[in-house]
C-alpha cells in the first residue's frame, strides 16, 4: 500500500505535484500553506480535504507518512528534521535549506534514520536522457569517466521568477539563478560521479522588476550566472545560465561532456553522441513521452516537470517493493541529503568567488549542528503518536 | 589605379588571400616564404613570377606598393615597421606581433606615416551580419549603447591545428585558440565600441597531437578557452570557445548582445533581434552571397574568408577614390594597429588571470619601444630607392 503524502508547500509547485502523485496513485492527505488563506486555496483547488498552517498538524497526523517539502527554503531544515523524527519519509525540495548549516542538519537527521527515506527533489536525474548519458559514461562510451575533460552546460530560460514575489525572487533565499545554479552543479556531480575543488563565477541581477512585481519589494536573486568548477580528476566544467530577456517561457538546454574518444551530448530531452573518427551525431535516445499532466501555465521547465513525474512513479515502486529492506533501491539514483550539502558548498563557493574576483575552494562544512536535540525530541513526539 | 600587392606568407592563407586579391583587380607582384623553397611552392601554385625569402626582396620592389604580412607573428612588426618606413601601405594579419612591444612598434611606425595605410586583419569586422549588428547598436534598437548589460560569444570550431606543424600549434606564438580569442576581443571592441578594463580566463591545450602531427615537436597552444571581461561601462561579455573533437572543418558562431530593450543575435552569417515585447526573433539581415572563391581546403572558417573579402573589395575602393586625402575612408571600419595593441594587452590579461585563478586588470603598455632610429632608418632607404 503506498503511503498518504502531505504536501508543505502552496501555490505553481503543489499545483504541478499534487496531480503527478495522483496519477502514480498516491492520496493527498494535507496541505500546509504559511497563511491558512493560501493552504485554503492549494486545498480547494486541488481538492485536497485537509489543510493548515501548523506544521505539526500534517507531521502528527496517522494518515501521512510521506512528506513533500516545496515551500520557502527557510523552512526545509526545520521541516525536514521534525518529519524524519516523527517518523516520515521526507522529499525536500532544493535547495537543501538556506545554508550548509541547515544542510547538515538535515544530514545528520537523515543518518539518525536510515531506513526512512529522505531524498532532495533534483529532478533530472530522473530523465531519461541523463540516466542513458551517465550509463554512456560510465560504460566508457566516449573513453574512460576518468578522461573526461570538458563539461558545458548552457540553459536558457525565459522566467526565473513567478507572478507574485516569494522567496523565489529573494538573494538571500538562493532565490532565482542560485537555484538553477544548485540543479546544474547535483547534474554535472550526478553524471561525472565526482565533486568539484574549486569554483570561479559571475552572478548578476539585471532584473529588478517585472509586470506584476514591481512595488516597495524588489527582485535582488540573480538572473544570470557563469561559473566555472574544476572536478576531483582535473575535469573542467563550464556553465552559462541565462535568463534575462529570453522569450517568457521558452527553456533550452544543453549539456556536452567530452571524452577521450568523443562526446555525448544532451539537447532538450535528447541524447546524441560523437565518437572519434565519427564527422556526424547519432541519437542514442530520443524523447517521445509526453507528460498527461497539462504543465502551461507552469513556471517549472517542462524537463522538471518530467523528471519529477519520474521520480514519484520510482518512489511509488519503492513503496510497493515486497522486500521491505530494499525500500530504498528504486530511489537510488535520487539526489541524497548528502548531495544537498554538496551542492550548498559548491553554490556557496561560487557566490563568494563572485564577490572576490578569484577562484574559490568548495569547502564542505564539518561543523556538527546542535541539533542532536531536536532529532531526539521529536522522536519522542514519535513514540507518543504511536 | 591599384597597388601592386606584395605576399609575406606561404600556404594555406596566401593560397586563399591571392585569388581574393586578384578577384577584386589587385596584382600580385612578389611571394615571400621563410625558406626558398616554400616561396617557391606557393608562387608557383599561385603563377605569381617573383617570389623570395629576403624580406627587402619584397619591400624595395618598385611595383610593390600594397604588403599584406600573413606569415609568423614573430615578424609581423619587424616587416610592418619596415614596410611603412619604405612608404608601402601595410595590412597585417593577427596578432600584431607577439606581445605589446611589438605592437607598441607598429603603433609608432603607422603614427609616424599617417597617409600610409596601416591595417591589422580582423576580417569579422566586415562581416554584414557584424557591420549591420553595429549600426543597429548604434541606432539604439534594443535601447542605449551604454545600456547594453551582457555580450555573449559561443564559437564551435573543427580544426584549429594545420596539416604541418607551424606556429597555430605554438602557444609562445600566440597559435590555436589564442588567435581566435584575440578576434573575439577585437569584435566585441568592435561592436560595443569599449575595451575591457579586467579580464577572467581558462585556457586549456586538449590537443597534443593530430593525425599529421604527431612527432617530436608536439602541440602547446590551447585549443580550447573560456573568458570573461568587463567593459568600461560595466558591460560584462562572456565567452565560450570550443575547438577539440568538433566535428572537422564544421565551424559555428552565435554572437549575443543584450541591451535595456532587447536583444541581437548573429548565428552564423546572419542577424536577428528580438525586442521587448516580442515573443519572437525577426531576422535583421540574412546573409545570402556565396564565396567565388573555393574554400572547400582551407582552415580559415568560412566567415573569415568572406569578411576577407570584402576588406579586400574596401582597399580597392580607397586605392580608387579620387581624393587622395581620403584614401583611408572606405577601410575605416578595419582594425587598426592601436586596435591591434589593445587586442593584445586583454589576450595577455587573460594568459596571466589563467596563471594566477584571479581577474586581471587590462594594462595597455606606456612603454616608448626603442625602434625610433629604425623607424627613422628605413625612411633613409626609401629616399634611396626613389
Amino acid at each position: 500500500m503506498l503511503p498518504g503524502v502531505g504536501v508543505f508547500g502552496t501555490g505553481e509547485i503543489a499545483n504541478v505535484l499534487v496531480p503527478l502523485l495522483r496519477e502514480k496513485g498516491f492520496e493527498v492527505k494535507a496541505i500546509w500553506g504559511r497563511t491558512l488563506r493560501e493552504a485554503k486555496e492549494t486545498a480547494n483547488a486541488q481538492n485536497v480535504s485537509f489543510y493548515t498552517n501548523v506544521i505539526d498538524e500534517v507531521l502528527l497526523r496517522k494518515d501521512v507518512d510521506l512528506v513533500f517539502i516545496v515551500c520557502q527554503p527557510f523552512l526545509h531544515a526545520e521541516i525536514s528534521v521534525k518529519a524524519l523524527g516523527i517518523g516520515k519519509h521526507v522529499v525536500c525540495d532544493k535547495p537543501a535549506g538556506l545554508h550548509q548549516t541547515d544542510s547538515m542538519k538535515m544530514v545528520r537527521a537523515a543518518q539518525y534514520y536510515p531506513t526512512l527515506i529522505s531524498l532532495v527533489n533534483h529532478p533530472l536525474r530522473f530523465l531519461p536522457a541523463f540516466t542513458q548519458m551517465r550509463r554512456c559514461l560510465q560504460d566508457g562510451l566516449i573513453g574512460s569517466l576518468g578522461e573526461v575533460v570538458l563539461m558545458d552546460v548552457r540553459v536558457q530560460m525565459g522566467t526565473l521568477f513567478p507572478e507574485k514575489y516569494n522567496w523565489m525572487c529573494d538573494a538571500q533565499m538562493g532565490g532565482g539563478a542560485l537555484n538553477l545554479v544548485g540543479s546544474v552543479v547535483d547534474l554535472v556531480h550526478f553524471l561525472s560521479q565526482q565533486q568539484a575543488i574549486r569554483v570561479h563565477g559571475v552572478l548578476r541581477a539585471y532584473t529588478k522588476t517585472t509586470p506584476s512585481i514591481n512595488g516597495i519589494r524588489q527582485i535582488t536573486a540573480p538572473d544570470f550566472c557563469n561559473f566555472q568548477m574544476e572536478l576531483a580528476s582535473g575535469t573542467l566544467v563550464t556553465v552559462a545560465l541565462h535568463s534575462h530577456t529570453v522569450p517568457t517561457k521558452s527553456f533550452s538546454q544543453e549539456v556536452l561532456v567530452y571524452g577521450s574518444k568523443g562526446h555525448l551530448v544532451v539537447r532538450g530531452g535528447d541524447l546524441f553522441v560523437l565518437k572519434e573518427s565519427q564527422q556526424k551525431e547519432e541519437a542514442v535516445y530520443v524523447d517521445v513521452q509526453d507528460l498527461h499532466v497539462s504543465t502551461n501555465n507552469s513556471l517549472l521547465p517542462r524537463p522538471y516537470i518530467k523528471g519529477l513525474c519520474k521520480m514519484v512513479g520510482a518512489l511509488k515502486e519503492a513503496f510497493n517493493s515486497k522486500e521491505s529492506s530494499w525500500i530504498k533501491a528504486p530511489v537510488s539514483t535520487a539526489a541524497t541529503f548528502e548531495d544537498g550539502l554538496y551542492v550548498q558548498a559548491v553554490v556557496e563557493a561560487i557566490r563568494k568567488s563572485n564577490e572576490t574576483r578569484q577562484w574559490q575552494r568548495v569547502q564542505l562544512t564539518t561543523d556538527v549542528p546542535l541539533n542532536h536535540d531536536q532529532i531526539i525530541r521529536y522522536g519522542y513526539a514519535r513514540m507518543s503518536t504511536m
